[in-house]
């Protein structure tokens, strides 16, 4: 690695984070199930498969529009699962509180855990707590951690695309990354827009009962949709094309990133899902995720190609094409 | 709870802790598994009994004596599984990094976690990296859970204390918290005291081996020794006595308690086990903790009592008894 001193792109979900991981943690940490790199770690137990995933979350603001840093971490983690098509059975909590932090503010926070946690039936069952000084945390960090239960009958996975499927997304993008930064203190901006914030799991499952063929599964959440097809195109060998005119991008969110400079495809999603699966299946996955109300915006959004390998382009509106480019990971610092 | 913001004690494994965990946090998450409040959850997984753990680790400084904070993560957790009888099979790393963090100290603790990994054979297979500002954070803090499988013939736990039983532990106590106070900033003192931070399952195989019926295993962190009885003596309702003669305590690590007006009882090990077993086995526990190198200390220190119920005693030296209070949380902030 070129630097010696962690940057905050290093934590931004794109080329830095990519470096940090691929040339300083990974080869330390290196091992057979590690490998894959994919969002969960897929174990084998007793014969089956299933999956194991961590996340901390140092969202800043820790309460947003639609959400909360614990809705965040449990929605998060939750999402992890399934997009190894896992269903979520049991999640850990590790907080990390600033001192002087309101105690009412943490009862909030544990409350959306609650919430989700009972509306998926995923049980939070171990958990630890730890403080630090005043302006060494900023309120409050927590890890979450997560095992489920493979349920699709073959691994999906980043590596798995292949040339002749579509990309298939659940809805409209940008909205958990704008609706964090419209609350960050130095940024604030009026908008209505509402993170996205939500549990997928039963989007994956309706999915799944589909039968169709699916070969890999993301949710777009740091580094947004371009750092998910550029993972994929890279993962999988493949090259990816996506149709600018059919990606949802709601007006608000066009309007606050051009007045951002953002690009609404680096901007981070918490409840949107992408499908990669063969063209032929494509409009029964479409058709059974819009009968669901976390996919009441799906469309087939793009292709996968042979080529250019590891590659993702943009056909634009006005019928160019473009590279993608993987987000260095600097405009959105803490938006997870 | 009687506090409106959170308070640096509320981290330190004592009063404060219990006051949090169980007012604000245990109920709002309250579910049949969590509800033990053991290192580990016990999962059912087909039948089988797994145990799942997380820890968050804010040791400050991150590098000391014996270790730094990824030996401490990943003993920590190998060791809340190793005391539900738990062999470590898999294991979860999540980074928050402060910006500005030089990459060669997190390649350093990264290489201490890569060589527990590998002395025991438990690879991380899943992690998660975060960045944040500078003056947000204290160099890295770190998660990791863990995933293992119960090899007890029978459930052990904090509560299965019976009157009757042995209290062994297996060596001396402190090294870890005076270690590590030792290289405080605005405390720092000069001592040869080392952490005994050690991945504890190949010592609780070793135990299991003896076939002895096993009640409580403990590995006796924050709090120290006096935290751990404490909490034994509430969840199985009974009282422990403690005989301080027994109980060995380094000079050096005395020298240092009374520098910083501290009691040994309450001082953080990372590599200790505390056992309790019918009296009649304790010979030959002992005796295997004994043959092993993290056991080489190993003594009966004390014994369960019918009563008082959920309190637990220090027989003195010099003949008499006292009440071993449950430690505020006050006197080592940010000892793991």
């Amino acid at each position: 690695m070129k630097r010696d001193r962690i940057l905050l792109a290093h934590g931004g979900g794109g080329a830095l984070t990519r470096e940090l991981i691929e040339e300083v943690i990974a080869p330390t940490l290196d091992n057979a199930v590690l490998r894959p790199l994919d969002d969960s770690a897929v174990l084998g137990i007793n014969g089956e498969r299933w999956a194991f995933t961590t996340d901390s979350y140092v969202v800043k603001p820790v309460e947003f529009p639609g959400g909360d840093i614990g809705r965040l971490a449990i929605c998060g983690t939750i999402n992890d699962l399934a997009t190894q098509a896992a269903r979520p059975m049991w999640l850990s909590l590790g907080l990390i509180l600033e001192e002087g932090v309101p105690v009412a503010l943490l009862r909030r926070v544990l409350q959306s855990i609650r919430a989700v946690s009972d509306e998926l039936g995923v049980p939070v069952v171990t958990g630890d707590t730890k403080v630090v000084e005043r302006g060494t945390c900023d309120q409050m960090y927590i890890n979450t951690a997560g095992i489920g239960r493979c349920e699709a009958p073959w691994p999906v996975g980043a590596a798995r695309a292949r040339a002749g499927d579509a990309v298939i997304l659940s809805g409209p993008i940008g909205l958990h990354g704008i609706a964090v930064m419209s609350r960050r203190e130095g940024i604030a901006f009026t908008t209505s827009v509402v993170s996205d914030c939500a549990p997928l799991w039963p989007l994956v499952r309706a999915v799944l009962d589909t039968g169709a063929e699916l070969h890999t599964l993301r949710d777009p959440t740091r580094g947004g949709v371009a750092a998910a097809v550029h993972e994929i195109a890279r993962a999988s060998g493949v090259g990816i094309r996506l149709w600018e005119s059919a990606i949802p991008v709601p007006s608000e969110v066009r309007g606050a990133c051009e007045l951002l400079g953002l690009d609404p495809l680096t901007i981070a999603n918490e409840g949107k899902l992408l499908v990669i699966c063969p063209a032929q299946e494509a409009d029964r996955v479409v058709a059974a995720m819009r009968a669901h109300p976390l996919g009441r915006g799906a469309a087939v959004v793009g292709e996968v190609l042979e080529k250019p390998k590891g590659m993702a382009l943009l056909r634009t509106t006005i019928g160019g094409e473009r590279v993608i480019d993987l987000p260095s990971g600097e405009d959105l610092p803490r938006i997870c």
